[in-house]
């Protein structure tokens, strides 16, 4: 049987490697980016658009699609893959994430410790026992309740083919104590996805061969994160990934990464959960991740900001500046996309000016284009034995992992 | 010289003809239906997707070129086609239009016929002097004065392969007299058009080589028709447009276009300016219209209305209908555009349930290469000897013209 994920190359002077990770619907090369379709489209991005720029593989979120349009109508109609019209391999996260993120505005930002939390609007809008987490729709304040089984269920439905275990999300300033026990909790619940995975009848599902990634947490503890490594890396998943709280910036993020890595068994891949801003993929990959997501490109589209090759800016270039108002330049030189192959920053200047749906399209794609070519080049440094040149080249430093 | 239109097929039972229209980026198979780009852009739609749906020809209205970005800023960038990305024939109109139809919601609908006039708003965002038409911006309310000449010096600037002479639209309710007052008007600015296309500096624009379409008014008296027909045939056009009030409804539209044919030079290409419904390409091709323009399939999109083989519901599917909710056929069975082979009414039912702009993009596209692929069949029908027949199967009657 072919292993699920083959290591290619390992950087000699990090911890970046190169592999290739097989799923029921194609292989893919890591390390990778994952554009996220949250509600079962990129969004303002067609399948074909994914494609042609390169994409492997792609995001659904499960809490989304779990409340409209239901896991149910899209296993009916042959599962996610089909109904979208993505014939490559798809990731689902568990719905975690999101049921502490949406409850109330804000707590994606407070699990990424960027603002304080607020514990009795939280109490309001979610509850977590050792059984299930109760919480409220966005869409509509409607009550559910999520178990570790419920959410492996509604995986089953959707098809992808990878899914992840249910876990908890405690927020940044949750404190060592309550960090502990929820990490706890979470490797019970892991325990409780493996089973129904296990248990599932595979042929009565749209993807009888999906994978399951477990899920390390331990928040910036690094006696938790080597616990929580040691714990999901023994249980058997087809994957790992690094969640729970990354700390309050992006330092604190890399120093989470570097803890929990050498604990992991380096045979299966990492994926570093929503993570995607140019540094913290070069970052992550030198600290041996192998898998990314986030909806960055999309939003930061959606938002008139575009991707460029510029350290300086944060690789961000406001599209409505007037310096672009008669800008004949692609929106980074060099780029082959289609965008950047067919556009001038004055004509999308224009359209973002003019609020035409076209900007939003082609900066979405420019900027999905702009990680899925970081990524390749990425792997092909990793490959011929450069990777330091390529993060030198793009970081201004050497890298210090 | 290649003479700009030749006729290819004559239809033997009605005034339906086949030829092709000559430009200077490409020639255009008639009868042709061309998707409005209003602002430089099809909405939400790419010159790609376009193209790899037979669109031959789009077209681009002048008024909100000149208001934004300015034809001025357009021609610096190479004109209409660099600036957005589209290689093949544009057709810009001359600003006319919307001169009166944005001046205050609705004068579009009047034109049509559709709504009674307000003289009175009319007069306070829109005076026509023999000169001149002084205008506001549906922008920012900023005035405007917008001759002939001046039209036509914002075509220069925009650079599209056909422009059109600079006219004025009266309301449908404005009489015989006013009709032929305006009408005698219109006459007068044709000619001084004509006399500012033959004057251009053809090295100094973008496109030295645009054609010049006249316009036909006459609103809906069989004289005025037959006098503008025969006084604008003759001026020295490269084609010709049949503009200005067309009645009250289909009916009395169709009966405008067959009192305007006869005198028109059979040599000349005929548009029929904004008029996109099915049932208006296919009574418009018998009364032997070459060229078609409209907004309809794109805005139809963006309200979530699919083109369809219905004759019975208007060629129309709602598709936030719920009974497309389990619907896994595609929009339209047999359509060979992108969306139907990929998606499902299901997946796309659900994308506008869920507010995602791909949703808009998709049926969009459909909508056009619907239209498209309708207009293709046509000229094949012509071609072939079965146009009678293709009309009869999409109308469910013979046609009587």
């Amino acid at each position: 049987m072919t292993p699920t994920f083959s290591l290619v190359a390992r950087d000699p002077a990090t911890q970046a490697r190169s592999g290739v990770l097989h799923t029921a619907h194609g292989t893919v090369a890591t390390p990778v980016f994952m554009p996220v379709g949250t509600r079962g489209t990129v969004k303002a991005l067609t399948p074909d658009d994914l494609r042609e720029h390169g994409a492997q593989i792609i995001l659904g979120n499960t809490y989304h699609l779990y409340l409209q349009p239901g896991h149910d109508l899209i296993a009916r109609r042959g599962g996610l893959h089909r109904f979208m019209g993505w014939e490559g391999p798809i990731l689902t996260d568990s719905g975690g994430f999101q049921v502490f993120s949406l409850v109330y505005g804000g707590i994606a930002d407070e699990v990424k410790g960027r603002r304080p939390q607020h514990p009795s609007r939280l109490g309001d809008m979610v509850r977590v026992t050792e059984d299930a987490v109760l919480f409220k729709s966005y869409l509509d304040g409607s009550r559910h309740v999520f178990t570790p089984e419920r959410s492996i269920t509604v995986q089953h439905g959707l098809g992808a083919d990878i899914i992840l275990c249910f876990d908890e999300l405690p927020p940044f300033r949750a404190g060592y104590d309550y960090t502990r026990e929820s990490m706890g909790r979470s490797h019970r619940w892991a325990a409780r996805c493996l089973a129904a995975h296990r248990e599932r009848d595979p042929q009565a599902l749209p993807n009888p061969d999906q994978l399951l990634f477990g899920i390390v947490h331990g928040g910036v503890f690094p006696d938790l994160r080597r616990a929580s490594g040691e714990t999901i890396g023994a249980m058997g998943f087809d994957g790992l990934c690094i969640g729970g709280s990354l700390g309050a910036d992006k330092a604190q993020m890399y120093e989470v990464v570097a803890m929990t890595v050498p604990h992991l068994p380096a045979g299966l891949a990492r994926h570093l959960l929503g993570v995607g801003d140019v540094d913290d993929l070069l970052e992550g990959v030198a600290r041996g991740i192998d898998m990314f997501d986030c909806v960055s490109p999309t939003r930061l589209g959606r938002h008139g900001t575009a991707l460029v090759r510029d350290r300086e800016r944060r690789w961000k270039l406001n599209v409505q500046n007037a310096t672009l108002r008669e800008d004949d330049e692609p929106l980074q030189a060099g780029c082959s996309c289609y965008t950047c192959r067919n556009f001038s920053r004055a004509y999308i200047h224009y359209l973002y000016r003019a609020k035409e749906l076209l900007g939003i399209r082609l900066v979405s794609l420019h900027n999905v284009a702009f990680l899925l070519a970081l990524m390749a080049d990425i792997r092909a440094a990793i490959n011929e034995g450069r990777f330091t040149a390529l993060y030198s080249d793009w970081l201004g430093r050497p890298p210090v992992v």
